[in-house]
């Protein structure tokens, strides 16, 4: 069944635009929507931030350590949140950064691709253990028309500890988007995460290195970077990147969630 | 409340020695196991491994991806595990490779190190963001005497494609272990996942780079390495570390577990 967020990208962007809503209950957006800090309370918090992304917006991310942090009723939350999100219309990216070797990547790819009460159109994972190692991901993304977003360069200004390291001149992020561009070979199986932050430059990265790829922007709201410099910060690559707000989509309160999605799809040019 | 792995890792080496038994209830283990593919099989197995472990050794590492694939009944078993493994006495450690930023790594820092249902004596980490992303899991594992482990040179052969990247001469190996002895000052707050089928030089790693910390050692076993090899392996850096042995344990049957266990403790010396 081919039905990720690969197969139905263009269509997506069609009918609604690249922009995505993160859902991310934390416990300080649970207190600031005068919500309570448990399961209820994120479920209610999710199930808002669904109802005013629908139809305005084609994509959502769940965060989804702010439902493990709840245990297994977290993941019970998480379930029916993509459940729903999905039987809504939109297009889930499950923001898991997932990452480990061989048999182990297998059940991870089964958690969030397969066809299991997780099932997501996109997931994303960290490749610190290699790109080999996630072939699994890859395998399963390609079969079911998913997007794997694999981590290239993240928006937290520390990430240069770990993310400047090279091999034979090449950083790290263009490693990686090298990698998936060979993986994906002009399909939307393998994308990247580019946060938008800090600048393509001052990541290592050109807008060449991301021909063709899908890119997930997180960074965008209340992480600073402007909707409005899209095309400033990625270039060539813009038509392809996917911007991801969330805490500052919610921070005027959940009755304002509509108002601030339609200010940013404004601040897009949509 | 301090009960860790950290705080606890001289007695439990004292009682039962370092060797640490995975609990991996992938597709084909419980195939092998004549299990049925599913949760009541997932529990089955793991409370098996947990009989065998108990008490030969001090500690066990679920590997949470197993339990993941099963959604949030999968996580319903993981945290019956891990609940039955410490009321056991063992020291657990989730094989988890969580990695993300800011209040999304707080999220993850409170599902295993927290007081919730999942809670764990010690958590795996990816290092991808960078060492600061992670520090609210450093922070909650000071305050529980657990101690977090985060990725350095990892067993798979084809992880050099990441790992092998540098800065300024200094591998991404190197760089988790300075960081980790900096971060744990002489605690055993911050230990490091180094893979032992690959050789500490082939690792870009020497022995004094683990100088004091704690070392999670996979790849013993079913992956290659020979338990009778860790202090050639390892050299002065063998003392703390903590050998797992995952699928060689089970793949002569559960009812063989405790003698498989047995030969690996007499090749361990203990």
């Amino acid at each position: 069944m081919v039905t990720g967020l690969g197969a139905r990208f263009d269509s997506i962007v069609e009918s609604a635009g690249p922009l995505c809503v993160g859902i991310d209950p934390s416990s300080d957006a649970l207190k600031a929507a005068g919500l309570p800090d448990n399961t209820e309370g994120a479920l209610e918090f999710a199930r808002a931030v669904v109802a005013a992304a629908t139809p305005r917006v084609g994509i959502v991310k769940p965060q989804v350590a702010y439902f493990e942090r709840f245990g297994s009723r977290g993941f019970g939350v998480l379930e029916i949140v993509i459940r729903e999100a999905r039987e809504g219309g939109l297009a889930v990216i499950a923001d898991a950064k997932r990452g480990d070797i061989g048999s182990t990547m297998h059940g991870y790819a089964d958690a969030w691709l397969g066809t299991g009460p997780l099932q997501s159109d996109a997931l994303t994972v960290s490749p610190y253990l290699g790109f080999d190692a996630l072939e699994p991901v890859f395998s399963l993304a390609e079969t079911t028309g998913s997007t794997v977003f694999v981590l290239s360069a993240t928006s937290n200004p520390d990430a240069g500890h770990v993310q400047r390291a090279s091999i034979a001149g090449a950083t790290l992020p263009a490693l990686v988007a090298r990698f998936a561009r060979e993986r994906s070979g002009g399909t939307n199986t393998v994308g990247v995460v580019v946060g938008a932050t800090r600048g393509l430059a001052d990541s290592g990265l050109t807008a060449a290195d991301l021909d063709g790829l899908l890119v997930l922007a997180p960074g965008f709201g209340a992480q600073g970077a402007s909707l409005a410099d899209i095309s400033t910060i990625f270039g060539g690559a813009t038509k392809r990147v996917i911007p991801s707000v969330s805490r500052s989509v919610v921070r005027e309160g959940l009755a304002n969630m509509p108002r601030a999605i339609d200010h940013y799809l404004q601040e897009l040019g949509l």
